[in-house]
């Protein structure tokens, strides 16, 4: 896999895949107020658009109807330097007329456990990862 | 640190921080063609985009002139799931007028071996990170 960042206006930094597809990343600095998230920001997001990835393909496997899907994650890091991530939180909230808790909490068990990328990277890493699933029918 | 992801259309996932921020990941599926980079391609971004901060600060606190900046970022990951970076080779190319070589290689080595955040994480998850550091004066 090949990425690449160039340095633009005052922190703005943009990511391109080897697809041309970009993503920005900032933060505030002297007189540069930032525009996008920053890295840790969007590193924490793609632990949490992983895994959504994960748990959608599995339920539309099961031909599960998707009316609403969001993952919350609120995360702790480190005070010092690397002040690397020491905890993240994952609520998992599934609006589903058809889908049932234990579907759902499957679905995150099997990325959590086996598939997501990104999480297996976290953990290894030391972070103390937990979850939790939650469903709704569609009002 | 709070973030959510919110799904969207096929495998669109759109990723908020807690100031509104939004960042987009997106990857192929069932009659679904990717118009963003993956969680994994943006991953990686965040580890060349958090270095590249710390780069940054430290070059302009040295008051060196940033004429161009880019970090280049190859990669390989795990054949089995979960399929973790398992090496990342990161090649920072400074274009500067009054730079040199040797304070450019002493930034990076600070942001790989002190201050960044993501690298440290990767590092401590297993992956490899090896750098280069070129320079280049203004044409």
């Amino acid at each position: 896999m090949n990425v690449n960042l160039i340095l633009e206006e005052g922190m703005r930094v943009r990511g391109t895949n080897a697809r041309g597809m970009t993503t920005l990343f900032d933060t505030n600095g002297d007189a540069h107020i930032a525009t996008s998230a920053s890295p840790m920001e969007i590193m924490l997001e793609s632990l949490g658009g992983c895994s959504t990835m994960d748990v959608i393909s599995i339920l539309r496997k099961q031909r599960r109807t998707i009316t609403d899907f969001r993952v919350d994650i609120e995360a702790e890091r480190a005070e010092e330097h690397p002040k690397v991530f020491i905890s993240a939180h994952l609520k998992y909230t599934l609006t589903s007329p058809d889908a049932t808790l234990n579907e759902l909490t499957r679905a995150v068990e099997l990325s959590q456990e086996k598939y997501c990328s990104a999480s297996a990277m976290f953990i290894r890493s030391g972070c103390e990862i937990t979850y939790e699933a939650v469903i709704n029918l569609p009002q």
